[in-house]
């Protein structure tokens, strides 16, 4: 039987897949931490397989998984050198099957609900986590249903729907739809996976391993992270946490959670001190995948960046865009401006903190430019019309400059 | 000192980067088959390195990746049921760093261009090669130039632009720029590493030698792949013959080459029995990613599927769009129509063509939908709006169905 504990009031209780939260103080809960022996596998092929002992999974049925994961961790050469800061790496999330991180929760969860006989899933959300909970409810052959905001873009609405699943977008208060979606959910006997379901976290904890591995054995001293409900984060640190259990590491790497300025409601918490968030009214940022006014996790979050010794910083528009231009320019990554985030923090941190020279910084970035073209517009991308002819002139204009 | 040849004329010559057509006979060239002792490295854990042996390359720099390959090979386990096949795989190339199948020739090609102290490189195309080519210059710190059609969508220009390339979009035909590109690039020393390049070829062997790993080093009795220019399936057989050639199989796979019947000049020729393809005046069709009236390659494609055994078949809109639709509703893949086309012609060979039970087919999937959300408008998706309170209701309606 699995078990899950509230971090705050220590309740356990045993997992119950409709309702996330403690029963005594409405925080989101956890896996309780597993006191057996545990192995990796690294010879496997599937990342769930890899890491196994380290899920609440008895097996992985190789059938439903899309191949999620196995992400490279890509030196940034050329940004490192350009602000002098020590190595600097990204972890490519985007080179997950949907695109996004999403898609190592989704499949923890998906495994899950099929060792349990659950035929249907779903999951409140406009963007990546559609696409992801959709695709993977698709492969096991699930019903799946995602409720979208009233004002979900056509892309993103399209990109979740091409996979069947049943889409249905809700007028009204999005906090209020999250929190009818459990209650739904236990009556029609649907499994919302939602941001900081604690399967998913569990699945997030898969990056951590996965880096420590790629830098050989060792983990960076610095984590930055795109921050919005704060499942992913959270996982993150619970990969670090294992590794120390383990006896791998000694000690943590300091995670910097980031949040856009325009909504940045567990920042605004930790500057100043708070043990909790702050509800926002509105939230206006360019970085829509981690805009979230009432972050589910955020004060889970802010207890665990304390305990760890982590950080949590806001970046403005301007910087996220300046950011999502060099990580494209400089590196060949193109990311979502949320993801974007995490360079524009490492930026602005090594303004107010020298980093040493065997410092190495992690950047998770997270989901792919290619679901965010609208943002876009705000790049100013200069074309050249010409023709056949004046090819050649065009070209040797361009030469010069 | 490397070496080209003409598999029409056998002429044998260096390397010319900015020429990759026979002098004689104007066919592309491929590089001539190497004779010193190969040894795979699976160990490493860049595709590149991994398969050092089999590419034109003396070594491989690992600052100018961006982990490419090394992509899942994954069981369609629901449409293998529905049509009653054989195992069918999907070997999915969307998992790419820019998404596409194009990163594992370009990385080639840049490796090289690295090694030869090239600064500048181009490319002719108006989708994933734009994009590959500008993100992989921009990693490698070169000054990159792309060639777009007059017609090219904003989003496809968008992709390529944010990595800092010069975009020209060029008035006339496509034909006349692909070859005006090479009389440029030389004059202007830039490598313009176009479909057909030789170093591009050598890099989509990769994805067969990955392939035939992960099915246990054995080949698949069918490899299905979209054809376009060619090189593709010129580099997938290629890597196949390598194999058999070490004497690590007996027989080839049957390679299965798909267009779309809306451009489909190398199916054609292949149907009447041509030894050489007819250029077209007019291509339609909504897989744009395999839309080429005249393929460079497509006399040399047409010369390896004969002497192989293989097959070019050539699907309608209406299969490619259901394909599309079956490969994201069951398997939870979204591919771009291009990439469909592989699955509908496996459906159609299936109704004239019994399948062994033991026999294996593996899908080339090519590409992302997430490049192609203009095509989802032919999709009909259905979307239920409703409201906080009217949600059960609404959802209710849907469980019946």
């Amino acid at each position: 039987m699995d078990h899950v504990e509230c971090l705050f009031c220590q309740k356990k209780s045993p997992l119950d897949l409709f309702d996330p939260f403690c029963p005594e103080c409405r925080e989101p809960m956890v896996f309780a931490t597993m006191r057996r022996r545990r192995a990796f596998a690294l010879e496997k092929n599937l990342a769930l397989e890899k890491f196994l002992d380290f899920l609440p999974l008895d097996k992985v049925d190789g059938t439903i998984s899309l191949g999620e994961g196995n992400t490279p961790l890509v030196p940034l050469r050329r940004i490192t050198k350009k602000y002098g800061l020590p190595s600097v790496l990204a972890k490519n999330e985007t080179m997950n099957p949907t695109g996004s991180f999403k898609d190592r929760g989704t499949a923890v969860a998906v495994q899950k609900a099929c060792s349990m006989g659950i035929e249907k899933i779903g999951t409140v959300s406009t963007g990546n986590m559609a696409a992801s909970t959709a695709a993977y409810g698709a492969k096991a052959g699930l019903r799946t249903f995602v409720f979208l905001k009233e004002d979900s873009t056509p892309e993103k609405t399209l990109s979740t729907g091409i996979h069947g699943a049943v889409l249905l977008r809700v007028k009204g208060d999005y906090g209020k739809i999250f929190l009818r979606s459990y209650e739904i959910g236990r009556k029609q006997k649907i499994f919302f996976i939602n941001s900081i379901d604690p399967l998913r976290i569990e699945g997030y904890k898969i990056t951590g391993f996965e880096t420590f591995f790629q830098l050989g054995r060792r983990a960076p001293r610095y984590v930055f992270v795109p921050v919005s409900s704060g499942g992913h984060l959270i996982g993150l640190i619970r990969s670090f946490q294992d590794l120390k259990q383990e006896g791998l590491i000694k000690t943590l790497p300091v995670f910097v959670g980031v949040q856009a300025k325009g909504c940045s409601p567990i920042a605004r918490a930790y500057a100043f001190g708070k043990d909790t968030f702050q509800r926002l009214a509105k939230a206006e940022t360019i970085a829509h995948a981690i805009s979230n006014p009432s972050p589910p996790a955020g004060n889970l979050v802010l207890r665990m960046i304390r305990e760890t010794g982590g950080l949590i910083i806001a970046v403005t528009d301007r910087e996220i865009l300046s950011a999502q231009r060099e990580l494209a320019e400089y590196e060949g990554i193109f990311a979502d401006p949320a993801s974007a985030t995490t360079l524009a923090a490492l930026i602005r941190l090594s303004r107010s903190r020298p980093f040493k020279p065997k410092d190495k910084a992690v950047l998770v970035i997270t989901g792919s430019g290619l679901k965010s073209m609208e943002t876009l517009e705000r790049q100013k991308i200069p074309v050249i019309t010409t023709t056949v002819d004046g090819l050649e002139k065009s070209l040797s204009s361009k030469m010069k400059t």
